[in-house]
C-alpha cells in the first residue's frame, strides 16, 4: 500500500460526503448501544484489493474490520473476505463507502488479472497509465499491483516520457533525448514514442532507455520490436483491450501498456451482509 | 455544478498527484517562454460533462479554457468541445488531469442518457445510487442530470432510507415508518425498502412517501405498483443494466435506480490535439 | 452528537487561538511535571450540553475528562458534571476552551429547555433555525436537542423553504411549490412561507408538506391553523420570545421556530474548580 | 480588522455548513441567469460590525457587497449599512451566513458601546475576556475594539496573567511574581490577581505591572485603588453587568473587564431587503 | 516543547516532501516483515535538541524511538541519544527526516551554547531574532532555549518593538513611545531602538520598558550603557558573532541578540547506525 | 520554480507564525492610510534565489514587488533586487518573512555557486542532497540549481539509492541491483553505493546506472573511477568542504554532491530599504 498519509485525506472525504451532518435513518431507527457483526462478501470470481481503505472507513466510524483475506488474492463467490464488529450505527454509517472503495479497487486488481493472463505465455509485462481518476492515483496504481499487473511512471515526476509534442518542440528525437538527458533529473529513464522505424534508430542512438509505440498495427510494432532486438524495453499502447492485448504480446513487445485498467473497469459484486444484531 | 467549494480541493489533489515537483519531460524539452493553442475533441458520440473542472485544472496550470460546448449538450466525433491557450508547458501539465475528469463525467453523462433513452416512452426517471467513487460524490451525481438522470440523494443525511437492516432491528415496517416520521428530520420524505405485497401495504398505511423495490422480478413489481396506485412514487432497484432496464420501466414503476451509472461507466473517449505551437 | 469529524477542527481551532505559540503564565510557574485534579460544577441551574467537546478538548492538551453528569441532563447549582485529571499545565491550558464550548452550549440547552416547558401543555413543537453562530451549525443544533427542541433543517441542502423572494421570482404560490416538487431533490419536504389564508390555500392545493407563517400576530396564526386542518404542519416564526411562547402556541400551530435559541442565548455559569494538586 | 489568513477558514466553514452541496430551494426555483439588488438595514439602533466578514460571504457565493457605513460607526433603525448586487442565487446563498456574522459581530459592539457608555465619565476602560466563541477570538475582540472597548490579551501567549492556581502552586505573590519576570517571555507584563490588600502590596512590591480584582465588592476594590495609588493599572473582574458597571468604575479602577461582551451579547437586527430583481 | 498542534504539519509535511509515494528502494529491497534496531549516534560535541520531533517522525513511519539523552543536554563524539526499533522499512523511512530535524535544532542549541558560553561571566542574556527559517519559528526558538538562550518576541503580536521606520513615521521616539502605550496591547513592554545618548534620554523618558541598540560600536554602547544605570534593560544587536560578542558583552549590556543563531547555525554530525537486522 | 502549490503553504505558514493575530507596533504606530516604497539591497556579492517567494509575501500583506534582479543572477554590494511599493504597514509586516525566505535560499544559491566554480575546470557536477530543511526540499533543490548544482534525487520516490543497509539486507550487491530492477519502478535509475573495487565490480556487472562512493580518500576513488572508466557516471560525497572539493573532483569522478549545500548554508546579507513615504 502507499504511505497511509497519501490516501487518509481521500478516506475523510469520502465519508464525510456520504454522512455529512448525520445518517438521519438510522440515527433515527437504531438505537446507539445496539451492536452487530457483518460479513463481507464476494459475490463474483474477483481479485480483492482495498481492505486496508475498508478497514480505515470503519474504524472512522467506530467500528473494527477483521480480514480474512488479504489484497491481492483471489474469492469465488460466497468466499468472507473481511468481518465486521462494532456498534449497529457505526457499520452502517461506514458499509456503502466501504463498499464503494472495495469494489472499485477489486475491479481495477480483476481486470489487471485478466489481461496478464491474457499475456501470460509471452512474458510480456502489463502496465497502467495516468488516465487514473482523479484523486486516487496511488490506489489505482496499487491495485494494478495486486492484479498483477507493473506500474508505469506515478506522474510526470518520476519518469521521463518523449511524445510527439517534444519532438516536436525540439526539433528531432535525436535532439529531444540528448536534451532529456542532460537537463532532466539524473535518475529518471528517458523513454520515447516513435511512430517508426527511423524514428526507433533514432532514438536508439542517441542512448533512449526505452521506446512506446502508440496506436500501431501490430505487424508495424512486430518489425519495429525486431530493430530494437532487446537492446533496450519496448512498450506498446492505444486503446488495448482484453481481445486485442493477446495478438499484440506476440509482436514480441516486452511491455504493454492499458488505460483501460483504470479508467474503465467496472466495479466488482462485494456485499455487506449481517449475521449478528443485539439491543437493537 | 455544485459549489466550488466542494470539487475544488478534489482538482488540487489531483494535480498534486499528477505533477508533484514539476514535470521532468517538459521542463527538460519546452522552453518557458513556449507557447501553444490546443482543442479538445470528441472521439466517439458522447454527452459533454466536466468542463467547469477542465477549466479550473489548467487555470491552476497558468492556461486557459474556452468552451465551445457546454455540460449537457452531445458532441459528435470530431466535435470539438474547448480550446485552450497559454503556455506549452501549462497546456502539458494540465492535458492528462483535465482529460480524465472529462472523460469519466462524460463517461457517465453518456451512460445516464442511454438508460434515460431506453425507458423514454415509459414516464420511468432514471436515478442514481450511492455507489459513486469516493471523493467524486457531488460531481458524478452532478454527470447523472447531465445525463438526463434524476438524483436520488446526496448522501446518508438528506434522505430516509429504510432498509431490511432497520426494519429489523424496529420489528416491523410500521414501527419503523413511524419513528422515522417521528425521530427523523421533518423535513425529508420517508422511502422504505419493501419485499411484498403485505409490507408495502404496511408501508402505505404506515405512511410512507416513496417505496422502493430491490432485485425483485418484474412481475412482482408491477403487482406491488398495482397495489400503490399512484398513491406514492415506486422505485426499482438491483442490478439493472441496459438490457434489463425497459422492462422494468414496463412494470409502471416511477424511479428506477441504476448503481452502474456511476460505479461502472466506462470513459469516454476524447483527446487533445495541439493546433499552434510556438517559440519552442 | 454529530460525527466527530464535523467539530474536530473547530476544537483545533479553538484551542489554537487561545494556546498559540503557549501558555506564558503556565509555562513559568508551574513545573511540568506537576499534577492536579478539578471539577467543572454548574453554579446555576441548568440543562449539561458539550462534554464530549470539553472532554476533546482536554485530551488535546494532554488531561482526561470522567463525566458524572450526560449531556441532556439537568444539573442544579453546585452539581458536579466532569472531573479533570492531569498535568497542571494541560488543566489550565484547556480550561477556558472546555468552559468557553460547555457555557455556550449548555446555555443554548437551558433557553431551549425554557422555551419547551413554556409550551409543554400545547403539544407544540419547538424548532431552531438557520440563525446559528457560523463554524457552530451542528453543535448547536445538537444543543437545541438537548434541551428538548427539534432541529429545522440542517442548512439550505435538506430542506426546501419557499420564501417570498422564490414566490416573487416564479410568480405564484402554487407554481412555486409544483417547481420544487418537480425540480427539486426527491426526497426533500416542500415547505411554504404564507401571509394569507389565500396563499395557504393555495399552498395546500398545490401539495405543499408544511407552512410557515412568519411575523404574524396570533389570530392571524389561528385562523389559517383553522384552515389547514391538521392536513400539513404549520410553523411559526418571528421574533418570539419567552413571553410571547405560549401565546403563539396557543394558536394551535404545530411548531414555533425560535432564532433566539441559537443567536441569543447567554452562557450559563459552570466553573472549574481544583480539588488537588501535587509536586508543583 | 485581524489578518485575513486568520478568518478566512471561518467564513469557508460557515458557508459550508449552511450551503453544503447546494442551495435546494434556489436551485429549483430561481434561474440561473437572474439577478437582484438588496440592501441591509438596521431594524433597531446598534453599532456596526462584520462588513468585511459579510462581504468576503458573498464574493464567495458570487455576489459583490458595496458599505454605506464602516465598522465602528453607529446605525439607526431604517439605515442601510451595505447593498449587494449579484445573481440571485449568490445573494440568497450568502443571506444567511452574512447576516449570522454581522449580526452577531455587530450585537458584541452594541453592548461593548452600551457598557462604555455608561462609565464614560470615568474614564475606566471597559476590557473583553477570553470567554469568547470558540473559533471566533480575533473577530470578536475586533467587534470589542469597534463597540469602544480595548482588548485584554489575545490568548495565553501574548500577556501573563497570574490567577490564584499559580499563586498557590509557586507559594507566595512575591514569588509568583518574580518567577514569571525571570522565567515568562520577556515583552509580556506580568497582570496578578489579588484578594485582599496584603497581597496587592506583596505584588507592588515583587514589581508587579498591573492587578486584578475578581469578585470583590465595591468598597474593597475601593481599597485597593487607594493603596495602589496609581503606581500600576487596577482592573476589576467578575459577574459584572450594565447595571453594575458604573458602581465599580466609580471605586477609581482603571480597567473594568466583562466577560458577557462575548458571551452573551444577543444578536443585534439586521435585514436583508430586496429592492431590485429580474429575469427570473 | 512548544504545544504538538504547532509543529506537526511541518512533520507530515516533511516526510511528505521525502517520500511522496514511496520509498522506491526498500520497497524493491528489504522485505515487508524484516525488522530491525538503529541508535542515532553524536559524531562531534553538540548541545542535543528535536528528540521530540524525530520521535514523532519515526512514529508516523510505523517505529518507534526511546531516548538515551533529552533536549539540552550535551552529547559527546560516540553518544547514543536514541534508539530506533520497528520494521526496516520504517526506519530507513524516517531516518533521514528526522536527522534532518535533529541535525538542524541540535545546531542551533550548540551554537546558542557557545554564545552563552562568551558571555557567561558578564551575566548578559543571549536572545534569538525574527530570522528564522521560515515555518520553523517555534521550534527554532526552542532550540535555541535548549542552548540556554533567551526567546525574544515570537512573532509581530507578543512584543513591540519601535524601530526607525516607526519613528520616522510619528516624528519623535516620545511620539512613538507614548503612541505605543495608548494604542498597544495592553499587556506588552514597549520597547525602543535609539541611535544616540539623545534618543535613549527620550525613550526614557517617555517610559520605554526596553532599549536596542543596533550596530552601534562598543564605546558608544557603554555610554548608552551608563546613562540607562540599569533602569530598563539594553539590549544590542547587529551583525554580532561568536568572535565579538565578548566585548560587546563588556558594554554592559543586559541582553545580546543575534540572529547567526538561527539563521547560520550549521547541521551539527549525528548519525543513525544499525545494531541489529532481521528477517530481511 | 516548482509548481506554486507546493511551496505556497509554507509561505501561508511562515506569514502566520510572525503575524499571528497583527503587528502590535505597526498598528499601534502607523496610520491605515500610510504608504511607502522600498527596496531589497545586496550587502554583499551573492547569487540571488527567492524572489517569487518573496512576491508572494508581499502579496498576501497587501504590497507589491517589483524585480530588478532574477534568481540565478549574481549581485554586487549596493545592488538593488527588488522594490517593493504599498501601504507602509504591508511593507513592514512582510519585510521580515520575505527576507528569512531570500537570505537563506540565496544563501545556498551562493555557497553552491562556489563548490561549483572550485570545480569548474574539471567538468564534474556539484550535487545535493536529502539533507535539506524539512519544509522546504524543493524551493532548496531549486536555489541550488541556481547556483550552478544539479539536483539529485527529490527524495526516496524519484531515484534508487542502493546503500549499505539495502546490500546487508539483500546479501550481495549483485543481489540488490538485480532485484531494484526486476522490482523498483520502471523509470528509475539504480545507483549503489559501493565501497571498494570489488564492490564497484559487482555492481557493473550487476548493470548498475551510476556509482556512489561516500567517505573514500581520493586515491581510493580515483582508483574506482579508473576501474568504471566512464561506462557509468561516479559519484563521490562525504563531509566534502569547499577546501577539499577540488581534490575530490580532481580524482575524476564525474559528480559531487555536498550536504553543506543545504544543510549548512549561512545566510546571505540582503535589506530592506524605505525610499519613500507618505501620509504616516
Amino acid at each position: 500500500m502507499p504511505p497511509s498519509a497519501t490516501w487518509h485525506p481521500l478516506v475523510a472525504a469520502a465519508l464525510a460526503e456520504d454522512i455529512g451532518p448525520g445518517d438521519a435513518t438510522s440515527c433515527a431507527l437504531i438505537e446507539a448501544a445496539a451492536t452487530g457483526v457483518a460479513r463481507i462478501e464476494a459475490r463474483e470470481a474477483l481479485r480483492v484489493c482495498g481492505l486496508e481503505l475498508a478497514a480505515e472507513v470503519f474504524l472512522r466510524c467506530g467500528a473494527s474490520l477483521d480480514r480474512s483475506s488479504t489484497d491481492g488474492a483471489d474469492a469465488e463467490p460466497g468466499d468472507v473476505v473481511a468481518t465486521i464488529r462494532g456498534p449497529a450505527r457505526a457499520i452502517l454509517a461506514g458499509e456503502r463507502t466501504a463498499l464503494n472503495f472495495l469494489q472499485r479497487l477489486s475491479g481495477i486488481a480483476t481486470l489487471t488479472r485478466r489481461f496478464c493472463a491474457a499475456v501470460a505465455e509471452t512474458g510480456a509485462l502489463i502496465l497502467d497509465t495516468r488516465k487514473t481518476t482523479p484523486g486516487w492515483r496511488l490506489i489505482e496504481k496499487y491495485a494494478v499491483r495486486c492484479g498483477g499487473g507493473t506500474n508505469h511512471r506515478s506522474g510526470l515526476y518520476d519518469g521521463i516520457l518523449i511524445k510527439d509534442n517534444h519532438i516536436a518542440a525540439v526539433g528531432s528525437v535525436k535532439a529531444a533525448v540528448e536534451r532529456a538527458r542532460s537537463r532532466g533529473p539524473l535518475a529518471l529513464a528517458v523513454q520515447v514514442e516513435i511512430e517508426s522505424l527511423e524514428q526507433a534508430r533514432a532514438a536508439l542512438e542517441a542512448g533512449a532507455d526505452a521506446l512506446l509505440v502508440d496506436n500501431l498495427p501490430p505487424p508495424h510494432i512486430a518489425e519495429i520490436v525486431g530493430l530494437v532486438a532487446g537492446r533496450v524495453p519496448v512498450e506498446a499502447s492505444g486503446g488495448i483491450t482484453l481481445e486485442t492485448v493477446h495478438e499484440i504480446a506476440r509482436t514480441g513487445v516486452d511491455r504493454i501498456s492499458v488505460g483501460a485498467l483504470t479508467h474503465s473497469a467496472r466495479a466488482v459484486d462485494l456485499a455487506l451482509e449481517w449475521t449478528e444484531r443485539s439491543g437493537s
